[in-house]
């Protein structure tokens, strides 16, 4: 699920939090994440340094134990972690409708001045909603009429489009694999992570817009199916049986 | 109605036949027509320079006859007449719907390329029917939520609209002038003439496009409104009193 490279660390720990300890209350032990990143073949010095940028970003905040430390997200942490949930889990596209946006590329309005759209150009843009604006014309993508290629290969670039198609050639190799397995539980974690990370390292980098308006090859739909299924199996994490594998040592 | 400028006597002279002369076998004999630009204020050596011009340029034919010349259409002509004679003479605008065109702006097909769109940009354009191409994306402008201004003001610059605007001032003077008055064959005729003339000039240079999509203070409608009017009062001008005026010296 690593795409034969190592993630990068920080960005594995944080999806490792939002996955597995998201609730309020929830922390995990140092032993526990160096275990569950031993799982993921990361050596427990690269999850040493993320933690510690992790915390000093303020994502993370962390408390002296008996056994070493434990860690769990700060308000800040939490509340990205539970904006970005709905995109990773949802077993369904987030956006269903789609609407065209045209603004006057000669006006002075910055593009980051409008919530909700992804602009594709200087004057043409799409949004998941129907956006309002004095100056702006709005009109819904039929869904029945595919936008035309050159528009949908502005929604997502060729990168992304590739990722989601060797992202869900993966999940149907780990779906495969795991039929009969019985893996121990840090490595059913690990697996849950590294399927979570991956759909949320590709899903985050495209816009929140409905399939429909992406390019030919988009295989979100599919990679989204997978997660769903992979989750289905690796469902309830044991905390406690990891907690427990790594006090045992 | 000739904005207190002499208009293009060779346009105006268009227009003439093509209100008075459009059937396959109507003429004017070069007496009628100096009588009738006469009436309008035009010099008669301007109106045998564009007699001669448009003769050269395959519009007119002329025939010797007793007392002179008689003029008509070539086919050519008469095809240009008849092509324009709906958009001039319909009480109603051509175009009831329109719908937004995009293209690619990286590509390389010129924008004369496409019939029945109207370019407003490198990318953008207005059509007043549900064109097709693979590239293009089209959706209807919906009727009750108006185009921002800064598209409508490409529909059509603001020298047209105060064309218009001015016309229709002259229409509604002209309207209220008339009222009461008995003017003669050669003056009804004239008058005919000029309202035809004035929003012909608005009218063919604008596009074909519904009238929702114009620009605000657009008064196309009340132009065309005022010209139904006009011409139901100034109706079947009689060339045959014209005629016989113009024997008559």
């Amino acid at each position: 699920m690593t795409e034969g490279v190592a993630p990068r660390v920080w960005s594995l720990v944080v999806t490792i939090f939002g996955d597995l300890a998201q609730a309020p209350d929830a922390e995990l032990s140092g032993a526990a994440l160096g275990r569950l990143a031993g799982a993921m073949g990361v050596r427990p010095e690269a999850v040493r340094v993320a933690l510690h940028r992790l915390r000093k970003d303020g994502w993370l905040e962390s408390r002296r134990t008996r056994g070493g430390s434990a860690y769990r997200l700060t308000e800040a942490g939490r509340r990205e972690s539970a904006q970005a949930s709905p995109r990773i889990y949802a077993d369904a596209a987030q956006a269903g409708r789609a609407w065209l946006v045209l603004r006057d590329p000669g006006s002075a309005a910055a593009a980051g001045e409008m919530p909700g759209v992804t602009w594709l150009g200087a004057s043409m843009g799409l949004a998941a909603r129907e956006v309002c604006g004095a100056d702006l014309y709005v009109n819904e993508v039929p869904r029945d009429a595919p936008l035309p290629g050159w528009i949908r290969t502005r929604v997502c670039d060729a990168a992304a489009v590739r990722a989601a198609r060797d992202l869900a050639a993966r999940l149907g190799a780990l779906q495969a694999g795991l039929a009969g397995a019985a893996p121990g539980p840090a490595q059913r974690v690990a697996l849950r992570v590294l399927v979570v990370h991956g759909w949320r390292r590709v899903v985050l980098r495209v816009p929140m817009l409905p399939d429909h308006v992406f390019p030919d090859g988009w295989a979100g739909p599919e990679c989204r199916r997978r997660v769903a299924g992979l989750l289905a199996v690796l469902d309830t994490p044991d905390i406690t049986a990891l907690e427990a594998e790594a006090l045992a040592g």
